[in-house]
This record gives structure tokens, sequence and C-alpha cells, in this order.
């Protein structure tokens, strides 16, 4: 076997200017280029808090002049060069997820084991749709799969796949449910599409994450084809609102899915799954699990129990870049067996030719809307490893528990409102105001001006507080994904909440009195 | 602003095994780790050959079995364990794209700075969905596109996303069609579906990229809406055919897009785009343009004039997993302009409420399908920063010349016949047998034989050979992106499948006189 020699290098028409990752000292390299990284986010000026202070516009700006006119340069200014400059772009104008005030979105500061390994899955590239482009990589994958669904309770016959989100899990999932329902109906939609599928319709709580919506626009049903089912006083869906739904749906509709929330992104609500299964069982309709942020709780021996039910899903969203610590993206799409699928079966000759396949190359074409397709699960599988269903555990309990203080303590402070009781690591509130016809003002303000003050970094949501057609208003949200936080951080950030809404609140006042003046 | 302190961190209920990547020592950390994952990767037995040897079911099984049962292990190994583990699993059981002879798909061995500017990505975990998720990765992004679509010759009012790849990027540029075609016939894709839109067609080469009939049913269109357009003997769509398709079509049918092809996965073709964009302006049809494989040609001064006319489309497809030495997923989707992405505009009360986005406070969410999504652009700024266009093309032209060369070579064996000329770095040739009616079966087997004695990585496709209704005949191909292999690798290479093509011819015989014989 030959291997590429020094001599073979000096080949007229040779020209190689850095290191290929995947070689045998290819990751020598890799670990070298990422020290110049790791001296240059030491020497950068970190924001003290979570996030730069200043005007979004401005903070844009800042962050994207080092790199140059947007011409690409004629002549590169090394690795090295390239790294220290985006080191330091990331690091001083952009977000510190690990700042004990980050609390915004579902998005984890990473742990290092999980980067490491994703790190080290870029090296190799390795992609898992044919056998020959990488068979590591997909025996990985069919192992984090099967570790998954067995943790969800699923059957033998399970199976699933990787993507690249939670959103494109509920596409997918909602794609093989569409073209299961129709097929029931004769219809051929991977063939001849979805015009002669009679009135489509999504059932799904109103507090549905949106991308159900988007998914129904792209899958050619719009977005009309949802329809909302009410939720009871802690925002779960009415079984009895779907089951009188469901009956009343006339011959000339298709219901194609049911999708059920499993931890819902502002409340971490979780639908009554065995009560929503009895439903769609009884109607035969696919029962969709959206469980990206809720999966996780599966980790916790204390929080697993709310999600029972999840086992007798026919689909299930799971994203670990949520309650799991990777680094984005890590989502599964799961499914109760793999013949669902079958609308995603290809053969192409260049991958997955008839006889290649029945000699046993075989990779994951036909399960994915993707074709080259990274390794995420080597990510998930070293996290796994590492730190098993103990470990991870306790990072959920530990943000359980961060959230349950956070609760309290908002609970407890006069000038602010609980909006709903925590479920899992998410606590929706709100500032009180003397007006209460500023209140949504003087929320949305007071975020903004933490953010912009680069002080701490607070979610945002609408919701009705007061039951059904009662107005959306504005409320604030702690999003706790950061297990190296403690409560005495949850309580500065409360502090700052406060502040804020006060420093607002005299702005207000100021504003007010300058418009009667005038 | 307070920091998590040791004092803190003593709090009851405080948990904390491992560190986070994003931390101000975090990228220590994940260098620390990867340094494990580096020593486990020099102590494994590395297969010879550019994938490991052995029936791949054995393979996948070895593959898997380090891993240990498919069940999550109650407490874990630590990140040290499981990160050798994995890199053990990787290297032993995994395809190696810096060996010379891995030759078989469009997935290039990535470069050692993006692979570490990924990684600098990771730890961080920004999203560019929302401005608060990532200001500095949404800036890096938005220079990424603005710098590609000046290569590729778009206007000042080009816009563009990047996705998970390829598929993806094609599937987006027709939904973004799609809505458009909709909404010229007074249709709201968006909120009504497809149903009501008069007989969708999407035409493109009968030689386009199986991921366009893929998308066609992922959009509920079906894919029987794609209409194949013939090629000419370079294998590039044949505009006057284009016309007179799009001249008959009756107005009881819709035509969505044309999609173009730069750089067919198999042969390089690229069709005549100039020619092209005439008809699709005569009939006021989108013109998309896969250039997944073929943008990177745009690196190399010596190629790019191939591309002429990439600046007419409506949408282009971009892979810098390709032709751009990255590790996947680099995709994007480049479009003429803005206004391209109004099907994708949403307006979320948790993510960009009305209010903040006029204070300045915008992500990107309205160009995608996907919600959190990884900075992708990282690596890819790194990589066009460090080398610039001339270290990029050198790479490109590098490559090319070894598919010229190998060319060459093919050309003069007479056991082997050369398909069709080269165009950028792949080369599809056949290996000739007595017996014409094997040459199938032996140019199958050979590959495989390739493969299962993990010799050498090839790659295979069908095509006719005798122009348009002659039957798809089984051929090879060399698909050349590693920079780093020599002139002589490509004929060692060319030697390989020369020697397991007379060893098939001699089994084939065998088997010939043994059936014979029985």
């Amino acid at each position: 076997m030959i291997r590429t020699s020094d001599a073979a290098r000096r080949t007229p028409g040779y020209y190689f200017p850095t290191p290929l990752a995947g070689a045998p000292d290819g990751l020598a390299a890799v670990c070298a280029a990422l020290g110049h990284a790791l001296g240059a986010t030491r020497a950068a000026r970190r924001p003290e808090g979570p996030l730069p202070a200043g005007d979004p516009t401005a903070v844009l700006a800042a962050a994207g002049a080092p790199l140059g006119p947007a011409q690409l340069p004629t002549e590169g200014i090394g690795p090295e060069g390239a790294l220290r400059l985006l080191a330091r772009v990331l690091v001083e104008h952009g977000v510190d997820l690990t700042h004990p005030h980050a609390a915004a979105h579902l998005q984890p500061p990473p742990l290092a084991v999980a980067v490491a390994a994703d790190a080290l899955a870029d090296a190799g590239n390795a992609s898992v749709d044919t056998y020959d482009s990488g068979p590591s990589a997909i025996a990985v994958e069919r192992w984090v799969v099967d570790v998954l669904a067995r943790l969800a309770g699923l059957g033998p016959a399970a199976d699933g796949v990787l993507t690249p989100g939670g959103s494109l899990s509920n596409l997918l999932g909602l794609l093989l449910a569409r073209d299961a329902a129709a097929a029931r109906r004769g219809v051929d939609a991977r063939r001849h599409g979805i015009a002669a599928l009679p009135g489509p319709v999504v059932l799904c709580s109103e507090l549905v994450h949106f991308s159900v919506h988007r998914a129904c626009a792209a899958l050619g049903l719009g977005e009309f084809a949802v329809r909302a089912i009410p939720v009871d006083g802690r925002r779960r869906m009415r079984p009895e609102a779907l089951a009188g739904v469901l009956r009343n749906l006339g011959p000339e509709r298709t219901p194609l899915a049911v999708v059920a929330t499993a931890g819902n992104t502002d409340f971490g609500a979780i639908d009554p799954l065995p009560q929503l299964a009895e439903v769609t069982r009884e109607h035969g309709v696919w029962l969709h699990v959206d469980a990206a942020y809720g999966f996780g709780a599966l980790f916790s021996e204390h929080l697993a129990p709310r999600l029972a039910g999840l086992e007798l899903a026919d689909s299930i969203t799971v994203d670990l870049h949520k309650l799991g610590w990777q680094p984005a993206a890590a989502s599964v799409l799961l499914t109760a067996g793999a013949a669902a699928f079958a609308p995603l079966g290809r053969e192409v000759a260049y991958l997955n030719p008839a006889d290649d396949t029945d000699a046993g190359y075989e990779g994951l074409l036909g399960r994915s809307l993707q074709t080259t397709r990274r390794a995420d699960a080597v990510k998930i599988a070293a996290t796994l490893l590492a730190h098993g269903r103990r470990g991870l555990g306790r990072l959920v309990d530990t943000c359980h528990g961060l959230a349950t203080h956070a609760q309290q303590r908002i609970a407890a402070e006069p000038e602010l409102e609980l909006v709903c009781p925590v479920e899992l690591t998410t606590v929706v509130f709100r500032y009180r105001t003397p007006y209460p016809a500023m209140d949504d003002e003087v929320n949305a303000r007071l975020r903004r001006r933490l953010a912009e003050s680069g002080r701490a970094l607070v979610g945002r949501t609408a919701t009705r507080l007061a039951g059904p057609g009662s107005p959306r208003r504005v409320c604030l949200k702690f999003t706790l994904l950061n297990p190296a936080a403690t409560q005495r951080d949850v309580d500065a950030l409360v502090d700052a909440v406060l502040d804020a809404g006060r420093e607002c609140l005299t702005e207000l006042d100021r504003e007010l009195d300058e418009e009667g003046a005038a």
C-alpha cells in the first residue's frame, strides 16, 4: 500500500498549504490550530456580561468589521491568523452561554467532551449516507438511535435518524405521517403529490411550536391545515377536546397526525401523552411527540415519570442540543418502527445500487432528506458514554433545581408575578407596574435594556394570562440550562431584572411627564 | 458582574462533572480532551488502506461492538475514556479520506483550519436564528454569504443562507420557487397549501441530482412533477429542448423552476447557463442552479470561466464540503435578492417579536426552515481568510490535474474505457472484459472487491454509453479531492483497479467453467 511520501510530494504541480485534519497526524495539527484560537480567546476582551453591550446594529457592525470587506481576498493570512481573528470576533462580540446570566434560549453551554468528540468526527468527515463514506460513523449512529429509543421506552422494532435540528425533525415526522395517511387514502404522495389528498389536517395544542406550522407550509399542506386544540390550566392539550374534533371531522377531511408536545419551549408543559395516545389509537391517527426540549428529562430519575406515555408515540422529536448539553445539531427523529421511513427509500446508481445493498453495503440514505450527512452521533455517543444516565440526570436535576429556586424567589417578590409553575427548567414571569396598560411595554423594554447593557440575557414570550380568549401579554422567561450556575447566580439575575424594571419605570414616568408637559 | 465563584460552587445541590466548552478556560479543556483522542488515534490499528478490510456486515458489527450493548449506562466512564474509545472506533473501522486511494465520493479530507474553526464555533454554541443567540455568528454568516454571492457574480441585492447540505439547499430553493410561482397564480401556498396550484412542473436535465426528485416529493408536488430534458453529447441540458417543452406547456401547467446543474456529481458536467438563463427569462421561470459540486471551481482562475452565466441564476446551491475542503455541513443557498425569502418570514413571540425587530434585534430565522442553527459559517470564514482565492484555487487545480492525469492513464490502458472527458475532478470509466454482457457485473464486482480488501475506495455510477435510449451501464468513477495525493498515487489506484479487474475475470471464468461442468 503506497502512502504519499515526501518524494511523491515533490511531483510537479504539487501544492499543499495546510494539513488535512484526518491524516495520521492531522489531529495534532487541529490541536495546534485550536491552541492558537485558545491563545486569542485568552487575549480577547471578553464582555463582562453574557453578551456585548451596545445597540444591536452597532454590535453586529463591530463583529463584522475585523473580517474586512465582503470580498474573497486573493492571498490568505494563513491558518493561525484566521483562527486568531475569528476567535477574537466570537469572544468579543458573541454570546457567552457559560455566563450565569445567560438565560434566554434553549441553547445550553455545551460539554467539553461533546465539543472534542465533534471535532474528532469533523476531522474524519465521515458521512452516514453510504457504507463506504464512513462505516464506523454509521455504527455509532445506529447505537445512539437504539440507546435513545430504548430510553424512550419504544419497542425493539424502533428506528430513527439524526437530523439538523428539532424543526427539521418535526418536518420529517410530519412528512412520514403525511405520506402514510395519503397511502391509506390511495394517494401515492411521493410520485403524484398531495393535490388529490382530501382536506389534510394536523391537530395539535394551540401552544405547539411554530415549526409545525412551518413544516405544514413546506410540505404543501399550508399552515391552515393546522387545527389548534385548546389547553387546560397547565397549558396541556385537552384530550377530550382532541377527541371531539377528531369525531367531527367529516369524510372530506384526512387527519394526518396529532402533534403532542413534551416540553413546551416556554413553559415546559407536557401534554397528557397516555390519554392522547388513547385518542389517536382509537381514530387510527399518527401520534408525533415533539419532545425536543422534554426528552432530556428522561435522564433524571426524578423527572422521567412526567414523560410517561412517550413510548406510545409513532414518532418523537429529540434535541440533545437542549437538555443534553450538546453543541447544535444533535436532533433525532425516533419512530416506533422502521417501516415509517418507507417514503424516503431511494435507489441511487452512485450511492446504493441494489447489488451493492444485497452485498451488505448499506448506509442510512433511506432515512433522511439529506444526502451527505455529518456524524453528529459521535458527540452524543461520547457524552452518553462519558457521563451515563446518572451524570446527565444530575445536570438535569441541577437546572431544574435552579428553576424551582427562581420560582420561589419570583413568587416572593411583590414586583414580580409568576405566570405558571415550573415544569422543567424554564420560569415564565412578569414585572408588575403601577400602570397595567404599560406592563407589556415595560417588560419588553426591560429585557432589551438588560441585553443592550450586556448585563443579563433573559428570555421573552407572550401568553394568555386570563384563560382562553384573553389577550396575549408579554412575559419574561428564564431558561436555565447552565449546570455550573448557582442559586446565588439566579438571585443576582432576579435582582438585575428588578433593577432594570425600576429603571424602565423611571424612564417611562419621565417620558409620560414630558408628553404631559408638551 | 458576579461570576460563578468557588464559594458559589459549594452551594448545596451543585454537581458538575465536566468542563463547559465555552467557559473562559473551556477551550483548554477541549484541547486536552482532543489530546486524549489524538493519543488514541495514534495507538489505534489504522487500516492499511482507505477503509477497513472485510465484509461490510462484519465491519459494521466490529465498529459497534466496543460501544457495548445499546443501553444507556447508568454510570459513565468519564470524558477521557469515552473519547479514547470513540477515537479508536473511528480510526479502526472508519474511512480515511486522506488516504490517496480514497476516491469514491464528493467528500473531501477537510483542512485542519476548518476543523479547528468548527470546534471553536461548537464550543461557543452560538445559533444564528436570533440576535441574542449569537451576534458574532450572525455577522460571520452574513460576511460569508456576501463573499460567496460576490464570487458567484450576483449583484449587490443578493442574499443567502447556510443550510445542512446540498440536498436541503435544493429543497429550500425549490420551496422558494414554488411559493413565488404559486403567488403569481394567486395561490397563497404558505397558508392554503398547493392543492389549488395547477399542474406544477419542475424542469431539469435528465441527469439532475436525485435530491431534486426527493425535494419535489417532500414539497407535496410529487416526483412526477419533474420533467426531464435531454442532454447533449457532453451530458449538458439542451437549451432548445428546454425551450420547446416550456413553449408547449399548456395553461393548465405551472412551471415552478428550471434546475440547471453546474457540476454533475458523476461527470462534473456544467449545463450551458447563459443559454438556459435566456430561456428562463423569456418564460419568466425561476432558474435554480445546483452548483453544489461546481461552485468551488470559481476559486481556480483556470476553471472559473466554465461557470459563466452562474450570475444569472435566481438561486444557487453551494457545497463547500465538496470543492472547498470543509467538513460537512458547509452548504449555502444563494439568491439573487432578499425578497426570495419572503415565504419563510415568521414572527414568533419568543424569538423575534416586532418591537424587538424594530429595535434592531434581528437574526436569520426568516431565511431558513431551521430554528436553532449552528454557526457553520465560522469554519468557512476561517478557510477563506486563511488561504484566500489563490490558496483554494491551487487546491482545485491540483485535484483537476490529478483527474486529467487519470484520464490520460485510463485512455492509454487497453483494458479500460474512458466514458467521458474530465470536466472538474471526477473521471468516469469502465473495465473492459472479453464478454461485453458481463461488463456490468465485473465492474460492480471489482469495486466491491477493492472495498472489501480495503485496498482502494473507488466510486461507481450508471450511465448510457450509446446515447439516448441506450441501456444504463455500470461505470467506475474516481472522485479526486485529495490535494495531497500525487500522480503516482493515481497510477497506483489505476493499477489496483486493473489488478482487481483481472482477479474478477479469473473468478468469473472459474464460475462459468463450474456452471458449464455442472
